[in-house]
């Protein structure tokens, strides 16, 4: 099986659940015991994604480790970041680097060759507003490593309005047009489960959208960040799926990861393991 | 002095220079007699880059190591890009990290800390499709540390056409709406010089828009790149400069780094001597 989105949807179903889970670490956040047994704010991260990847591993489909918070401690940072990925990849879960690039194409070239070449991520986050052609690279790189891609669409946060809602002479908004483009550029990577590699972000505090996103991209896999801390509840997620209940990938961070009330909890791990399962719950019943 | 624009200004000034050299190491193409001396690709990138600096200093205003070119090596790379930086700080250098990074406000956080607080780079690209609260925490981290954005305005790929340059239900192109918000978000950074720490990348393949983008940000620094290898040349420029000359930094990257033939050649130094101190003769007489 060598087509992201297929082992995308084999591992939701292997798991039974259409949660990621956000690796994003606050060191200030971190369990004590962790913090006091590590050596540097970078090998307690590390510590920490190991023994969440440990307690979430059978019950979550994918992790979703944020860039900016290893890059934070640089180049230590981005080793741990590294490291992180093939931690959680040797534990059999799909992995999204949620990194965010875009460039001209000569320069995309690198950054599809850093991510889906030289690392086990099976799947990176893109923005579009480069143009198709800063995508090409990234969907070839794809196509030859079996990886996959989520292209940002309608993004979580409340500014998103300022120039993806933006409405255009046709009457159309700027998402829609950005979805356009994601499915074209997505028959080149439709998988036996119909499903396409080149997924789309659609945050979960935009339902109303979300509804009209999933009609224009019914093959389109939605990585749905926003759920949890962000304010999203599983309620207003059902029209995020397709009628049989497939199609998204719910991701929560803070929610999951600090679960527990303070870092000096000692239960911090049942805490992590009950809001994961808690979540899972929630998800099922609404799709 | 602590305004990122007006120390722009003084470098432009002191070197009597408008040009920018882009760092964009590529490993086949590093003089053999710098391979050949080096014990890894990272190393060999680092002794280039200072060879490059060490040449340059004196004739230009600033330097733009692309992150790309680096995290293609991972960490070690990444270690590599803030030890490219450290050097061209310490030899007086204006730094600009090309890095197009963007992310909602709480991550977007975590990303200024990594790059204008915890690193020596001057500024940074970002890329403003996530929305106005996106850009809000590297503008606070400006402020707080001196540093400057460059805000992705009108890109130098044929694909910026593709969303960039999309008509409005109001008659305007979508960069103009982008300039509207670069141009508000702008006015909390004015320096002395008069012009923003809040700047803008508008690309030299598209001459016509940047003179419509000069009117509506007279006091926008603008970072130009696709200069040389991209197909511009200094007589499409004029219209990126203010009347008196100011306001635009030009980038070329590999016209001038790889300006010898081939990499075997003995004097590849005074071919990037020569292509640089050419390029300022030409960009200082249509300015």
């Amino acid at each position: 099986m060598n087509n992201f989105a297929d082992k995308l949807m084999e591992s939701i179903r292997n798991k039974k659940s259409c949660v990621c889970v956000g690796l994003d670490p606050k060191i200030d956040l971190i369990p004590v015991e962790i913090l006091s047994s590590s050596k540097s704010p970078t090998q307690a991260i590390y510590n920490f994604n190991k023994a969440i990847i440990d307690i979430i591993k059978d019950d979550v489909a994918a992790v979703k480790p944020q860039s900016a918070f290893y890059e934070k401690y640089l180049s230590a940072g981005v080793q741990c970041f590294f490291d992180t990925i093939d931690y959680a990849h040797q534990k059999g879960l799909i992995v999204i680097a949620d990194i965010k690039r875009s460039d001209i194409a000569s320069t995309a070239e690198a950054y599809a060759e850093a991510y889906l070449k030289n690392s086990y991520a099976d799947s990176i986050t893109v923005n579009p507003f480069l143009g198709t052609d800063s995508l090409e690279p990234f969907i070839k790189s794809c196509q030859e490593n079996g990886k996959g891609l989520f292209v940002l669409l309608k993004t979580s946060n409340p500014g998103s309005k300022d120039f993806q809602d933006v409405i255009l002479q046709n009457g159309k908004k700027l998402y829609e047009l950005v979805a356009e483009k994601i499915d074209i550029l997505g028959k080149q990577l439709i998988g036996i489960s119909g499903f396409s590699s080149i997924g789309a972000v659609v945050g979960a505090t935009f339902p109303q959208e979300a509804k009209n996103i999933r009609k224009l991209l019914p093959k389109t896999f939605f990585l749905v960040p926003g759920y949890g801390a962000q304010g999203a509840k599983a309620e207003d997620l059902k029209d995020y799926f397709n009628d049989d209940g497939t199609g998204a990938i719910i991701n929560a961070s803070r929610s999951i990861i600090y679960a527990y009330k303070n870092p000096q909890e000692k239960n911090w791990q049942d805490a992590i393991k009950y809001a994961v399962q808690e979540m899972n719950t929630q998800i099922n019943n609404i799709r």
